[in-house]
């Protein structure tokens, strides 16, 4: 249902919500190093809690990243991983407020006012790190592209494959690509409005 | 910087992310129910592991409501949110597991399989939930208002305040209205792509 209570076009809201799916499979079509600049480029500018922006990711294009990653999937996400154009490991970044003097320029003291203790960074990074994949999710359709996002894996063994600092904290893997043949399931339902939402 | 490698439209791209901003101040003009109908009908569809939905939304109309609120907030959000048009409090349902059976239909053992723990559906309906956050935040904007997402609040007391039951946890709290006067800072800066996306 397309509604006039809202301002954003039609064809905008299918290509990023009522028509986009979850893709299983792929096309072989790549998808180019200016594509995926082009998706950063739309949604670093979703907002984050003092603009702390803990999002890191890492595409995955080598054969040799692709066995990596995919020996800690679930054995249920392997195949489609393995076989798509292109896979990104979206991450938290726990030590993001390193960043905040030059990002929050107008409280550039929020690093060590609010962000000294570890525990309190990894619960921060994770909500806004989590906030910054959605959005991610969404830059993918809007470049007319397909998202297979997963969170069926081994989040340990992701965390030192990848990241040996210690300071990063996986969030999904994001197959990408254009949808191949029967991509994806049919849709599953939704929660109603009143399932969802009440009023005080 | 508008790009031919996305195919969502100029404008699209700007009512969206590059044109929104984080609204501190709200005009008069009151949200709908018609409208917050809408944004659920379209951000709905946003994808979520096993289809479980674990956001609930509490959209505080009452001027009761709102001072049960406001209360819990941090000093710095308490005069932006008891005057914005609608707030709502987003938070993640640690029960979610008990609608898989009808909203993941082609694995109805979900819910016993993978979601039998307390500790780990709570942490899988943050992230969901935050992701679900991330999209709410979208179809504010697609519906031509501004969004003032927060943070900043004891938790624990807007839990207890709004979810006696001990099975919610709040993501966010969500003013939404038209921009009123001088309604946001200047535009913080944001990481370079090299700052955020590796290769390997």
């Amino acid at each position: 249902m397309t509604t006039d209570a809202l301002v954003l076009d039609a064809a905008a809201q299918d290509l990023l919500f009522r028509e986009a799916r979850t893709a299983n499979t792929f096309t072989d079509e790549p998808v180019t190093e200016e594509q995926v600049q082009a998706i950063y480029d739309l949604v670093k500018y979703g907002p984050t809690a003092f603009n702390q922006q803990p999002l890191r990711v890492v595409l995955v294009r080598s054969a040799e990243g692709r066995d990596r990653l995919v020996q800690h999937l679930a054995d249920g996400n392997k195949a489609k991983t393995a076989a798509a154009p292109l896979v990104a490991i979206l991450a938290a970044d726990n030590e993001f407020h390193e960043e905040l003097p030059t990002q929050f320029p107008h409280f550039p003291q929020a690093k060590d006012v609010f962000f000294a203790e570890r525990s309190v960074r990894e619960q921060s990074a994770r909500l806004n790190g989590a906030l910054q994949a959605a959005y991610f999710i969404i830059g993918v359709r809007a470049a007319g592209l397909a998202a297979g996002p997963m969170t069926g894996y081994d989040a340990e063994g992701i965390n030192k494959e990848f990241f040996g600092d210690g300071e990063h904290s996986v969030l999904a893997v994001v197959n990408i690509g254009k949808p191949g043949e029967d991509a994806w399931f049919p849709r599953s339902p939704r929660l109603e409005y009143d399932q969802v939402v009440t009023t005080v």
